[in-house]
């Protein structure tokens, strides 16, 4: 459990970047009969592996350096060849570092990445399968791969030349991108998100090595405390003495439809005779689209939707996952289920076209709404991880509220699609009472107020999750 | 072990359809003290399976009808909706009939195909996995699709209406095309040659299903006798006493270069203790490009390399392996051993680039030249097939003859390239002596000589392996 000393180290006292001040329903007291400080390590950890999922490979991978080497780590990077990480290279960092993409150690080396590409999955030395499906790459240029040279090892800098981690035993291979995008995405159209900010103008040759973090990511937004680390978030679910935690994936604001069904998942696995499922309302963090709502106005939406109590705080926790997105559908939604399994949740809810979007050029959705889910449930280092499929919810203008839908009676049922909506928050309009809490729609109201629309007159889209 | 009972009413004497009249070295007398057909049929079948690779699921597949079924079948057929069959798509109903693609029954229904796409792999009911590349895959169109209806099972027929097979329990999904493209080969240029001719004017839906298949397919080419079935093979090496089976694919004619490899290899199974190492000399027999040398013209190129003993007939079985090529490098590389473990094979020698071509529209190859072998190595349901990496064979100009390359006296080797081989058939000139035999070179030229040359005077070209 070296990974858990680090984490000790790195914060001594039990949870103190768990989100305290933002909202006090997002951080309800611990709900144990004694405090997780007062027991002594070894029980702890042995309560952690025992109550939650076990994290991929075995033990949750952590790469920061000990406090005690980090001078020492300082003074070695002054002389290694620098390489700059763009935001997008810094919250893979801040991913691979805190375990997400735990068994994996840094960025990956060609044979993690052709394993991801042909069969999103990695085999482990002692013969066993984890789920990867995206590769977490770290590009660099001909003229960088001539200074680094012979060198076994780089200093990964910010763009202010801030030593950010070191990647040792370095391998360098080339950067076949057309494949990449084809066996990632399922189509090399032009104009996908992630392809045009990140690969397109990205450097001929990736960069594979092992991590050494000098200190946790942080982005000084005033989010960081809601960016539990997975060993953080396992921490506070065993603090909650959960015996299931469900995780619910959403770049999004969330409304009554995606409350009704986490409230119902909450039921059904107490019904399954579980005590206390504890829902991880987990809004991605890192790179998102232009026309997606920006993390900030999403947080503030949530904290709206727990406030005005939709969503139960008690059972509830609610954090960023730093992940940076894809859009990339069936493939990426393995990766946003794994992730989760290394944060120790057991339940992965997921809904129709998960991680996907429309066709770049064509008038049609990128993937099959279907396939997300379906290749979810088949695939391989997943076996463990209980897929919840979504219900479709819409509002029930007989009940006034957002319900399932029942098609024995169809008329009652009106789907608010993600232009309807936008449409109505630009508009400053209101949609149908019980589609969304009053707080948390004005939060999307002054988000597109904040907009200055372009000369085209169009406005970003927010698509429900 | 219903598949070798199949087998055994197929063929109720040991081996009838072995090529005997082609010529003598490709069926050399068994080499057991004890001819097969003498033994009691249980110790046969034990022998068989403790002597041989098993097959994917544990049994090898056999589709075929039993005879005293057929006429109902065929009676049956006439009031079932139809399909037709491409050439292509009978070369696959030949594959799944016999077993190559075992455990699969059929053409594949879409959780197979979603697998096959994003895993290179099907788990089975047990929870094993079995290597699974390409997709095995029926298209329909439309209005094949209205004529369906709600019909369970439809009869396959040829482009004679000649009734091939009875497709049942079938599932009918949407023919992602751009998808199954890109995820396949890794990419989407135009011009991949098993797209244009398969995928791109084929109907928008697939159907899957269980095949039952009315009698083996048969060409009539005069080549038949050398498409053996993987029970077949598997017969074969055992009549001979193999203890080790190593499989070559190839799709060119064979150069000394590869002999030596093939010899190498054998001496190398003996040094490791093997009594018996049998080659399999597998030329694929199924769609190739057209600038790809006709299998007819290989299949002659092949004998005159064993009458001319450069391959040991006593240790070799040529035979043709019946599926058609996609040009899916490292994607199809995996279905190319996967299908020779069915048939027997342990042992698959790979070399550099296999099942690549040039990109279709950039300077450059489709493929990393070494990813064929790594992504193989890697593969999932792969583990049991022992990989042999190809040695690199150049003309040794110090020896005059083809000889694996020595860096160290770089200066002494000759590449004779595909582009350069080709140019000098084409041209009726003779390549360094001890490249090819004489009688094999000889038929090459012939081949080359038979064609018109394009206005262009641009001629095919042939690439080695």
């Amino acid at each position: 459990m070296a990974s858990m000393a680090t984490y000790f180290v790195k914060t001594p006292s039990p949870s103190p970047s768990f989100p305290k001040t933002f909202n006090t329903h997002f951080s309800p007291a611990p709900r144990l009969s004694f405090p997780l400080g007062s027991k002594p390590r070894t029980r702890q950890r042995l309560r952690i592996s025992n109550a939650l999922i076990e994290p991929d490979g075995g033990k949750l991978v952590e790469l920061f350096v000990e406090e005690s080497k980090k001078g020492e780590k300082k003074r070695e990077a002054t002389s290694l060849p620098r390489v700059k990480l763009s935001r997008i290279d810094l919250q893979w960092v801040h991913v691979i570092s805190e375990g997400w993409s735990s068994p994996l150690r840094g960025f990956m080396r060609e044979s993690e990445f052709l394993q991801t590409l042909h069969f999103n999955s990695l085999r482990l030395e002692d013969g066993s399968v984890v789920n990867m499906s995206v590769p977490i790459v770290l590009a660099i240029d001909d003229a960088q791969k001539r200074l680094i040279g012979e060198s076994t090892r780089v200093a990964l800098v910010d763009s202010d030349n801030n030593l950010i981690a070191i990647l040792k035993d370095i391998e360098i291979y080339k950067h076949h991108k057309e494949e990449r995008i084809a066996r990632t995405w399922g189509t090399t159209a032009p104009g996908l998100p992630y392809v045009d900010q990140a690969i397109t103008n990205a450097g001929n040759w990736l960069i594979g090595g092992d991590l050494e973090v000098i200190e946790p990511i942080k982005y000084h937004d005033g989010l960081d405390r809601f960016r539990l680390s997975p060993a953080e978030l396992r921490e506070e679910f065993t603090r909650r003495n959960a015996d299931a935690v469900f995780a619910f994936q959403l770049r999004n604001p969330v409304h009554n439809g995606h409350a009704l069904l986490m409230t119902d998942t909450r039921r059904r696995l107490l019904e399954m005779g579980y005590k206390n499922p504890i829902l991880l309302l987990h809004p991605l963090g890192g790179y998102t689209k232009a026309d997606d709502v920006p993390l900030s106005w999403r947080m503030k939406q949530h904290e709206k939707v727990l406030e005005d109590g939709v969503l139960d705080p008690e059972t509830t926790v609610v954090s960023i996952f730093p992940s940076p997105m894809h859009y990339a559908g069936p493939t990426e939604v393995q990766w946003h289920a794994k992730a989760r399994i290394n944060a120790g949740a057991n339940f992965y809810i997921v809904g129709r076209d998960p991680a996907g979007m429309g066709h770049p050029i064509e008038k049609r959705d990128l993937y099959d709404a279907d396939h997300g889910k379906k290749v979810l449930s088949m695939a391989p280092g997943l076996e463990r991880l209980n897929i919840l499929p979504f219900k479709v919810a819409a509002y029930d203008k007989s009940q006034g509220k957002m319900a399932f839908f029942d098609p024995s009676r169809q008329q009652d049922f009106l789907f608010i699609s993600g232009t309807k909506m936008r449409t109505l928050a630009r508009n400053k309009e209101n949609p149908p009472e019980g589609f969304m809490c009053p707080n948390g729609w004005k939060v999307l109201v002054d988000y597109y107020d904040s907009l200055v629309p372009a000369d085209s007159g169009k406005v970003p889209e927010a698509v429900p999750v």
